[in-house]
Formats: structure tokens, sequence, C-alpha cells
């Protein structure tokens, strides 16, 4: 799903955080090796799949690289013979998680705009690129998307990442400076967040 | 999502409540703001992308358009500061949501039967665009799709539209009194069963 | 989804089948009228519509038969009314189920290949086929998808179907006979973990 200027390893890398994080979902859950090799790939792929269908891109990006399908195949490997160590390294994992959220956001914006789309748009299919993967998996695993409840900020920080995005290319700023510039202010307003405690607000009157 | 000869104020109004009652269930799920924004969004659009990934008019409408993204989330904004107010108007928004499943059916399987589909298919793709919002909507809030087992004729009167619109095109007939014609049938269907509680059948030997 | 060298009627039967097994568990759940016919829709044409969708052919099959709608009709019909007795035929409904996962695994990979996708991603697509209705129909029942669980070889045979049709058509081997023997495999293969109770793994540590 990589745009431009944004290295294959750093998108590998995204890729792989977002399957262990699948991965350790079904462990919680006591699926199955099947359940666990299905919810590390469509944690990994999902939001990518997902703007490929919207913006017309197929087959989606997943469907015509190997590295995309064999990556969360390794994660899945990983977590489960030693899913254990993988949850003691679950602080770290946050981080790369962020990395991976602000880096699909930021190239998952750039491919919409590439087709043709409208910056407002554009920021939308940003968004479902970096959190749909997580959605998809809450959902097979029967539970309610946590971005809709958790009051974490996670959905935003994508927002501000493609919405910097989106500027800059109607700016006519291109490359990938661009790119990794607008990943690391959604990284790093996750990041901030996660450390200061920002909560998102729920509707007027509905108590905690 | 209009068809030809639908005021495109029309459309909007049925998003408007669509949406409208997607906040409306993000505010009894207790989710946060971005769940009320999705969950209004998805509601009032998901139909309607669906219908047209399905039929292969990609990007859909709603990722063509400022208008479709923008009226659902004036009304999360709304629903989000005055949602005692809102759910005391719940008549209201019953009605207006009858209206927009009328019209949603009605357009739907105007735009199927024009992109080459069959009466039968294009009936069944009008009744995917006017319910596919709320199956999404329960589906994300965690919910069995009420439109599975509620009883309510809500399916039946926008495949009695679909159908009205899928055999009147067969016949030649065309334009704005057409689509009109059969979205106040489906509305209507849909009225007189709130009105007098009409039920669908449970499989036979299933108790209440 | 019949590739060539499928005879309909084969096809059909197994579209029969899954739509039985999406309208026995619209009965379990109690759903109306209006779920069971969705569940068995769903259930029948799902996978194949994924598939669809993911390889860019649109409007998917099940959107240009006649048949593939109609048959999961018929068979909701059949559900709806004699339901009790069509539970007492189970185990040749699962016989027949597990023929169905065998032909669409297998029709599924070869329709994928000659779209173009790699072995690995044809692969991928033909197991998306076999479960992936099955996949819809518990997850618009309010389930977490019982594939991802309950450690019945069920995806596991798809696969080895998969990808023997896919080695067979790499190897330039075709025709009916080729699909025929892929199917027959992944048949048996789940026919023999049923009789043996083989079940797939849980992650190490996690007991049952």
């Amino acid at each position: 799903m990589a745009g431009p200027g944004v290295p294959e390893v750093l998108d590998l890398a995204g890729i792989f955080v977002f399957a262990v994080s699948g991965g350790l979902a079904a462990v919680r859950q006591r699926l199955d090796v099947v359940g666990m090799v299905v919810l590390a790939e469509i944690t990994a792929l999902g939001g990518g799949i997902l703007r490929d269908l919207l913006i017309g891109a197929v087959p989606p990006a997943a469907f015509t690289s190997l590295g995309y399908v064999l990556v969360p195949l390794a994660a899945s490997a990983l977590v489960f013979f030693w899913h254990p160590q993988v949850t003691r390294l679950l602080p770290a994992v946050l981080l790369f998680d962020a990395a991976g959220l602000g880096l699909f956001c930021a190239t998952g914006t750039l491919k919409a705009l590439e087709h043709g789309l409208s910056p407002l748009h554009s920021v939308l299919l940003g968004v479902v690129t970096a959190v749909g993967g997580g959605v998809l998996r809450d959902m097979l695993g029967g539970q309610i998307p946590s971005v809709l409840y958790d009051r974490q900020l996670y959905a935003l920080p994508a927002m501000l990442g493609a919405a910097v995005m989106a500027v800059a290319y109607t700016a006519d700023l291109h490359g990938g400076a661009v790119t990794a510039g607008a990943a690391v202010l959604a990284t790093g307003l996750r990041l901030l967040a996660i450390r200061y405690g920002w909560r998102t607000p729920r509707p007027r009157g509905v108590p905690d």
C-alpha cells in the first residue's frame, strides 16, 4: 500500500505490527490457528483493501503483492508460538502501532488523491486505510469496534495526518518528505494522547 | 444517490434522516463522538455504497459528492448536542425514515436498471440501497440487524417499491413521476404497517 | 460461479445446500422470514460475491444469473415450512456441505487464476469463495464466525483443494477433470476430518 517515496520495508513493518495486534486479539478470544491467521491478515490488510475497493483499484494491492500476504503469516507464526512474550512487549507494540497508523493514513490519503478523489474524500479514505483493519478485526471477533467507543485518540490522529497530506498535495507539495511529515504528525499526536490520557468526548449528557 | 428527476434536496433529506437514526443508535450504545460520526455516515451512505460497489459504479456516489459526506456530519452535530430533544421527536423521525426508505428503494433500483442489471437483480439492489445502511449500523454496533428479526414490515415495503419501479422501467415508463410513485407506494405501505402493527411471519412452529 | 467444465446443476446444488445451512441458522436464531431469506442468500452467494468484488469481476456472477438468486429463495421456502424435517436430515446436509466446500474452493481458485492473479492469491480467493458465505452468515447472526474458533477442519480442506487447483493450473493442466479432482480432494479431507474428529490447534498454552 506504499505510496511513492515510502520505503517498502517501512510499509511491511506497518503491516507486521498490525498483524501482531490481530494475532493477539485471536489469543485473547481463544480462536484456533485458522482464526489467528484470518485476524492477522484482516487487521493488517483490511483497511487498504476497503480503500482500494472504494477507489476502484482492483485487484487491491494486497492481492498483487506476495509480501502483503506473507508478512502477516509470519506474524501469526510468531504470536502462535510466543504470545506470552509478545504480550509482555505490548508497550512496544503500541508504539509501532502508532507508527503504522501514521504511515497508513498518509499513504492511504495519497493513493486516493492520486486516483482523482477530492481532498475531503481522500481524507476519509486515509482514515479508512488506517483504522479499517482494526474495525474488521473487532467485528470478526464479535466485538463492537473499539474505535467507536473507547474514547482514545486513534481516529483523530489519523484524520490529522490525512488532512495534512491532503492540504500539502493540494498545495502541490509532493514527495517522500511530505508523506513522512504527515505520518510523523499523526504518530506524534497518537503517542501524546497515550502519554497524557487524552480522551474524545461522549454526546452531551451521556454518563461514563 | 438521486436518480434523474429526483430533486437533490429530497435525496439529501433522506440522507439526513438516516444519519439521525445512526446518531441516535450511537447515543443508545454510549459510543463516543467518533462512533457517532461513523454510525451516522454509515447508516446514511452504507446502502448506496454497497449498491455502487456491486454494480461497479466506483468510486461510489458517496465518494464523489461533498453533500453526501457533510449532511451526516451536520446530523451528528445535531444529535451530539440535542439528542434528548431529537429522541422526543422520534415519531417524526420514523415518518421521515419511511420517506427515506421509499426514496432510496426507488432510486437504487433505477440506478441498477440503468447499469444494465436484470429487473430481478435491480429489485435486490434497490432493497440493499434502502436497508443496507441500517444493517451496517446494527452490525457495527454489535447487534443482530433489526431487519432480520424484528418482524416489522421494513424490507417488504422496500421490495414493493423496487418491484413497481422495475416493472415500470421494463414497460418503458420513465421520469420523476414514476420514481416518485414507487417511492410513495413503499413509504405508504411502511406507514400503514406501523399504524396497524402488521408483522412478518416467523418460520412455522417457532414460538414468539 | 461455475468454472468451465463444471456442470451448472452441480454448481446450483452447492448453492442450494449452503442456502439450507443459512436458513437453518435463521431458525436457530428465531429470525423472521426476511432474516431467513437474507441469511440463505448471503450464505450461498456471499463467498462468490466477495471473490468477484476483489478480482474486479463486477457485477458479481450472483447479480447476472437468475438461478443464483432463485435457488436460495427455494431453499428458504423449504426450510420455512419443513425445518424440523430438514434438521433431522442434518447428517446429509453436512455431506452435501462438504461437497459444496470442495466445489467452491476449486472453482473460486480457477476464476481468480483466469483473472490473472498469482497462484498464492488465487488460493486465498478460493478459500474466500468456499468459506466467505458462512462467515457473513455468522456475522449477520451476531456470532463469531465458527470457522475462526471451532477447530474443525473446514478452511484447511478448502485450502488443500485450492492449492491443488493452483498447482495444476500452473503446470498447464486444465479442464473439468482437474477441477473435479481438486474438489474431491477437499471434500474427502473434510469428510475424513468429520469422521475421525480431527482438530486444528489453538495457540500454544491456550487451554480448551
